[in-house]
């Protein structure tokens, strides 16, 4: 085995506390996410999909590629949405391979009640807490590790 | 309720990129230390933390403020950890209040043996993606973000 090339102090700073305050902050923002709505951030970011397509309607396969997620992930998740009256599965007749996902109007309506407390609650403990060229600074580092760890989109 | 305020365009693609690649980075990282190790970051993470405490000596409550966890998380972790044969349980005849956790030979092996391939893992998928500046400027975001997350500390 080659030797490894240890982190220096500041690599060290930034990779401890970027891995604690992600932790924390995400932590926060999905309790504070089931508290005000009853729903994990995964299905807030599938309602929140649906709700942008033609018809509210999506595949399977497209969510889970939106979301970058595995697709047993999203069976399951869409699954308790199903159950929640959130959203129905539906089988396209002019599509062979044609089951879809669509919001129902319950679903928006929960989406709706969630919105402003989910944006308030990122807002409190991410935007606000961050100058606005910070804020740009970390969308371009976000980008920049996006473009390395997804090469092909 | 009051209206909330949205997230402007900037806003939005910083918070919408930064949950994306943290998630995709954290899961990448965890996957590499799992297959080279054996072990999830929080195992290593308190392995870590015993190594470098005097006597490789801790209690439970110093692990559970040091990793910011919630004590049950330490609890079962070190659970796991003894079972391992990577740390033991020692009560200590000094203090009535008294069981310490101590670090194992094993246990220092393990992680000294984890430790290259996990800074590998690190290097490969965060530090040198970006430069210098960038790795600076992650390290005052955490920071920032740790003030307003953790105020008392």
């Amino acid at each position: 085995m080659t030797s490894a090339r240890w982190l220096d102090d500041e690599e060290q700073r930034s990779w401890r506390t970027f891995g604690l305050a992600t932790r924390l902050l995400l932590d926060r923002i999905e309790r504070e996410l089931q508290e005000a709505a009853g729903m994990p951030p995964t299905y807030y970011e599938l309602l929140v999909l649906l709700s942008e397509a033609p018809d509210r309607t999506m595949r399977m396969s497209e969510l889970a590629r939106w979301t970058h997620s595995k697709p047993s992930r999203i069976t399951h998740a869409i699954a308790k949405l199903e159950q929640a009256g959130w959203v129905r599965r539906e089988h396209l007749a002019s599509d062979r391979r044609g089951w879809v996902t669509v919001l129902t109007g319950e679903g928006l309506s929960a989406l709706q009640a969630a919105a402003p407390r989910h944006v308030a609650s990122v807002r409190t403990h991410l935007i606000d807490v961050l100058s606005p060229e910070q804020i740009r600074q970390l969308g371009d580092i976000s980008e920049t590790l996006l473009k390395h760890l997804l090469p092909d989109d």
